[in-house]
């Protein structure tokens, strides 16, 4: 198992990048298109259970696209093999002061490119010396 | 990309079955056992972060054993490839009226058995309509 191969981390990285400039500026499109279109790809949200890439869209198209911007910290990626990875980073919302966002991502590589299968938001108080 | 690959489920499901028992017990030798040793492998906690293997065995370490029992729900375990997949499911508890939890782990096989490299646990009021 070769972890983080620099070619496979930088391609990773890349599409990482990608979802996290769409998701603050609600390109709805790119969203779609990073998660991977099946049933089996599931997402735990801040405040709900998508099962599949139709509930997914459907919670995009539904979501207002006001106060999404948000700052990033520790952000970690690291690749297993050459086909999967784990993408997971903390995030701080101006609107929420004294709360930590937390989002993991599992990404696999198919034919059609690197996908996120999985993933998982929450948030919570900042855990004490957490602050970053 | 090969989903869902019969043994390899099999595997997984297994060691999927092995954590949830081991969990619930607060076996934590075993909960150790199944997060890779590794300064990468990371758990996001219902009320922590934490970075590595050391880091969560300490949380483990100094976790009470009281009130761990669960009822687990809506678990989807997929697997990509031979090396990699995504345990995830919903779980309750007693003394958690109106919430419900949401556990997502990736799984990677390594020389040494499959091991969880990254996990993400929280809990949420229960969205309307999706009690279990």
């Amino acid at each position: 198992m070769d972890i983080d191969l620099p070619d496979v981390l930088a391609e990773v990285a890349a599409q990482f990048a990608r979802y996290e400039k769409a998701l603050v500026s609600n390109d709805v499109a790119v969203l779609d298109e990073l998660f991977r279109d099946d049933s089996r790809t599931l997402r735990y949200g801040i405040g709900e259970n998508l099962y599949g890439h139709s509930e997914i869209m459907a919670f995009r198209a539904a979501r207002s696209p006001v106060g999404l911007m948000r700052r990033t910290a520790k952000t970690l990626i690291t690749t297993y093999g050459r086909d999967s990875a784990v993408a997971s980073t903390l995030f701080y919302r101006e609107s929420s002061p004294g709360k930590v966002g937390r989002q993991m991502q599992t990404w696999v590589r198919f034919a059609e490119g690197w996908r996120i299968v999985a993933a998982h938001v929450s948030v919570i108080d900042e855990p004490p010396g957490q602050t970053t």
